[in-house]
């Protein structure tokens, strides 16, 4: 009795990438010791073309963006990753080619991030292609970061540049010039482990920014039952979004409100400004002070002359 | 700012089935403390409407198929359940009570297998629905089932019975005439937890027949090195079945290879027969001896006279 293409596939493109506990992707769950004096941090996120990324997207980038996802999740509470579990519905069809292209990068992110696949399923879809993917890591006891804890007075602080996430499909849709760092940036999400973990003991309240910087704001402010005031002009961006707005200024609530940005926000006391900055520098992630916690509720979001911005847009919404 | 409507699904129909640990589904991730002294055990599987399910299925019913379909890989592991996370894609328009009902299921098989939902992630999908379920459970350290572990000599048992999920496929899909039993038993699987724990240090190698018995098979024989026998006369049918063998005895391919059985497959020595007997009693769980183990490779499948059989197919694949 041979083999049906199924197993070869995922024995061929998969199995390369199993990692300990994983028993070789042939049992019918993966094994692994609990960590011993850790908790565990789990999150799962899905993926579908046409979506959350282009059906045209090098396979290379698809898988490494859901797993980048992912482990922004736990970049979000403090956590190191420990391993995944992913399921993956390919178009029936689908070159073997693609398929050992996505496999490649997700070998290279799990070398790059350090952790490897535990399980998974693979399924066929007349739909587009889907893929969904469930992440594991740990945290020091007591020592996860949480969405709740903002408080008024706190400063609000993001990583990284916002925007470029969404500015990136605008570029690869055709509605602005094509831009190799914007593209990179929807593709590639950087999730920001190394500073999820130095803002323990320092962030009162992180997440990241995923739906977009204004929406995901309101998240943080109302988990903290307070407000938050957004500093338009302390955004920081990259050269290329720059660009693009210096070009096209109501670009800014694409900036604010698109999405995929994949950066920590996070709210911390204006005492532990340097450390802030000191956290920043040890682990080579840029941050930036753009707001502040208040009494209140909502969001505001000012210009440069503290005018308040209203946004056409709240956000991503898969059911608007 | 108002919330959108993909938060207010979550908090209206998930958020009602998040256990402790899954902070609300309001965090980025779940934290829970390690179980102490215990292996994890982790599966994920997807489901596709039109090729797991049937887009018409009840909704209540889904969604617990996708669950313990996940639990049956728990089984085979002799773990016990602690917790899921899941992915859902939604058709875009699919109606509130569609999504209630499917959450109503799920809460009646939490509360009927004692777990809950940790995490996951609702979004929209231009295709057919397609949902992802990861399972968590724990072990015994040591005392996982594994796949790997049938020699010459040992005998083959499943647990009820066989091809009611393909017949009950045929049924729902009019090639069959209709019968509720299988109906229930192609929507509802039934995930031999009690049994697969009670197997620990009984049962030699052990997986869920997920992809056809006689496939399936060929998997334990496998990873065991050495082959199998499997007498499909005494393998366990229901009512129903038997009732459409009879009818048309070509079915019997169908109930060896179609799949969607759930039941576990394990090889003991022939001196635990009382023990297996045993734990078959005390779980409430039947159990069938079907075959046996030998030298050599491969399956054998042979009719009530010892007779060697050809199926006309070999298993469920996707990528066939």
């Amino acid at each position: 009795m041979t083999l049906p293409p199924e197993f070869a596939l995922i024995a061929r493109h998969f199995r390369p990438l199993a990692g300990a506990g994983a028993l070789d992707l042939t049992d019918d769950a993966a094994l692994l010791d609990a960590p011993v004096g850790r908790q565990l941090v789990l999150a799962a996120d899905a993926m579908v073309a046409g979506v959350h990324f282009l059906p045209d997207d090098p396979p290379e980038t698809i898988g490494r963006k859901l797993l980048r996802v992912n482990l922004s999740d736990l970049a979000a509470m403090g956590a190191a990753p420990l391993g995944y579990l992913m399921t993956c519905g390919f178009t029936q069809g689908t070159p073997d080619a693609w398929i050992a292209a996505f496999a490649e990068g997700l070998a290279a992110d799990q070398a790059e991030f350090g952790l490897a696949v535990l399980g998974g399923d693979t399924v066929a879809t007349p739909g587009p292609a889907s893929f969904s993917l469930t992440i594991l890591g740990t945290v020091e006891p007591g020592r996860a970061l949480r969405r709740a804890g903002a408080r008024p007075g706190d400063d609000l602080w993001v990583s990284g540049t916002v925007g470029d996430g969404a500015l990136g499909l605008l570029a690869l849709t055709g509605r602005l010039p094509s831009d190799a760092h914007l593209t990179e940036r929807y593709r590639l999400p950087r999730p920001r482990l190394a500073l999820g973990q130095a803002l323990a003991d320092l962030a009162r309240a992180c997440m990241d920014v995923s739906d977009g910087l204004a929406q995901d704001l309101g998240h943080l402010a109302r988990a903290g039952g307070c407000a938050a005031e957004l500093w338009a002009a302390e955004v920081p961006l990259s050269a290329s979004a720059r660009l693009a707005l210096a070009a096209q200024p109501s670009l800014l609530a694409c900036v604010l409100s698109g999405g995929d940005d994949y950066e920590l926000l996070f709210a911390a006391r204006p005492e532990e400004r340097h450390r802030v900055i000191s956290a920043s520098q040890a682990t080579q992630t840029p941050v930036t002070r753009i707001g502040r916690f208040l009494d209140g509720d909502g969001v505001r979001v000012l210009d440069g002359q503290g005018t308040p911005i209203t946004l056409p847009q709240s956000g991503w919404s898969h059911f608007a």
